[in-house]
């Protein structure tokens, strides 16, 4: 049985105590015999800022780059709102993805039928709803050159961030929902907008080409990001696999994450390149650390541990295992069992650690 | 009795049908001894580049510079797909924001009673919604340097867009923005990414420090871009005026805009800085060009009409027909007349002529 390396990041606000409870659903792994894990966690965001002054240590970016994956919580929270830009918790974040070159960011949107109710959206928009978003992660805005503020003469100062793209960059994103929408409805939309931005022109001239060269199989549509966003709220069940930019993919993941209901239920994935059949990756919910809630056995671990589910798939080949991690999700729901932020009437509600008890044991 | 002067531009798709719905209004006024008005009509977008092979010809920028208002249909359509960048329909909407000096776009979310229904979102969260989006119009990355695309040695391309802000430009915008939350329930919400970009951080400091120095007095919220959008869809009444820049501002702006069920009765400001008791602007439509519904009285040219309203209030002040035109507006949907995109049962549904009809019987 091959061990798989495991970093940990738990890092911020409820991100240990959602993080504890993935290292119960290993453990439970290890004593089925199912698979051998390696386990090393370590500070990051604010977390490492106040055990070492940087949002993450050369040893854990070391760490990072020798795990088979990393499983990240959450990080940051108004405790460190005051620390310098190059130093605040979210760089940890941002170096992780970067470093490691986790180009592709997955994040599945799906509405748990159990849920439904708990959406914003009246529930037949919603019901059924199993979108992707593909996200840009290393590139954009987020890292461009400049970036910086300067004071001008008069005393004003002026701000700069430049949003970059290369074709390389368009074309390798665009290949993995290309190849992500072949394995489900078969659908992909390409969101930026080309009629403000030269970014969005270069993207729809680029998916276009890669479209008609190698994926014309798969239906394709462009849409304005504004648009987009609009339609997200409208009718988003007419998506499948929904491709855009870094910023862009931060904020339609968003709505559509918040459109579920299931926000504390959603995990996200982000890929490096194959390189010699393996590739870099990170799993991380797409709730954030949430420090009013935190340390308080309130937050919903099921995004988390359904991570560790997506890493199971892709990052060492345990399908299986995943499926099952999945299924145990789903009976622990149907039992009525919930924390806080999914209860409703006629529901258990529960804390994170029991929460975490309850899926083991469906284990 | 002052003659005010206006140009209008219809634009593309049904920017010329629900431009003259407004026209019948203005002629009502006139009859009425309310106020008169000196319309001229010129090309804008896709009907310009069709006419004079630019989105906005220099006499049409002249006629906007002379006028006191600009009353603004829609640009845009596949027509003008293959149109350079340079030259695209957008560029004649981006060149007025500009030269103009537009640099406060006021777009209200309004939920009207009657269309709480028409929502995607369950009633209870929405109706009643009331606020304002303040988006930065003529900042930002719509307008930075370097904006290009340039081919490398290996062949690729390489695309930039580059945000901006000044101090100045952050100040102006936030004065904005706390002086209508003044007006109204005295909250202010400023969304940024102060967490990745600069300018956010410019733009969350300068905002903050105008507050402590001249409108502490109004509520301030900092949020996050991404999470905003998410609150936007989770609980939109919890804002009052929300500020941001262009690119957040355009996209926020549109799912509160869908969230409201109304967007074909949006109207929006946008408007210059006070110069001599007066201040340059342009009203719009929220919703776009429509090229599907075009050319087929299908559209609703309430979102048009209540930008003269706006017209009339801001520019002209004439408070009181601006008044009578939203009340006759409400009566006018409260009888149950309605276009296709806002009918419902029990309600008489009419085209685009018969609604602006309507409306001017009910004043
Ligand atoms: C924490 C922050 C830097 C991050 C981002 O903006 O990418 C977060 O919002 C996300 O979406 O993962
Ligand atoms: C037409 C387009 C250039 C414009 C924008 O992006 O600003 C539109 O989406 C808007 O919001 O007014």
């Amino acid at each position: 049985m091959a061990t798989h390396k495991i970093l940990l990041l738990p890092g911020d606000g409820i991100g240990p105590e959602v993080a504890g409870e993935v290292s119960k659903v290993l453990a439970w792994f290890t004593r089925a015999g199912i698979a051998r894990f390696e386990t090393e966690t370590d500070l990051v965001g604010g977390a490492a800022i106040d055990a070492h002054g940087v949002p993450l240590s050369e040893a854990a970016m070391d760490r990072a780059k020798a795990a088979d994956a990393v499983l990240f919580g959450a990080v940051g929270g108004p405790k460190w709102a005051g620390v310098p830009y190059a130093k605040r918790p979210e760089a940890g974040l941002l170096r992780l993805r970067k470093d490691l070159g986790l180009f592709a960011n997955l994040r599945p949107a799906i509405c748990y039928p159990a849920l439904a109710e708990a959406s914003a959206l009246k529930r037949e928009l919603v019901e059924g709803l199993d979108i992707v978003i593909v996200r840009e992660l290393t590139g954009g805005v987020y890292f461009g050159e400049p970036k910086e503020i300067v004071t001008l003469e008069d005393g004003q100062k002026r701000a700069v961030d430049t949003q970059v793209y290369t074709t390389g960059e368009i074309e390798r994103i665009a290949a993995v929902a290309f190849d992500l929408a072949r394995k489900r409805r078969n659908k992909v939309a390409s969101a930026e907008k080309h009629n403000v931005m030269k970014t969005g022109v270069l993207w729809k001239e680029t998916v276009t080409k890669l479209h008609a060269e190698q994926y014309s199989d798969v239906g394709l549509e462009h849409v304005l990001a504004d648009n987009c966003a609009m339609q997200l709220v409208r009718n988003p069940k007419q998506y499948d696999v929904l491709v855009t930019d870094n910023l862009f993919g931060d904020i339609l993941s968003d709505v559509a994450a918040m459109l579920t209901g299931s926000l504390g239920m959603l995990p996200s994935a982000s890929l490096g390149a194959i390189e010699n059949g393996t590739r870099r990756a990170l799993y991380e919910p797409v709730h954030g650390s949430a420090p009013d809630i935190a340390g308080q056995n309130l937050a919903n671990p099921i995004a988390m541990i359904g991570s560790l589910a997506m890493a199971l798939r892709y990052s060492f080949g345990l399908l299986e295992a995943a499926d099952q991690l999945e299924a145990a999700i789903t009976r622990t729901l149907a039992a009525g069992t919930r924390t806080r932020d999914i209860a409703g009437p006629g529901t258990n509600a529960v804390g994170t650690t029991e929460m975490g008890d309850a899926i083991v044991r469906e284990l």
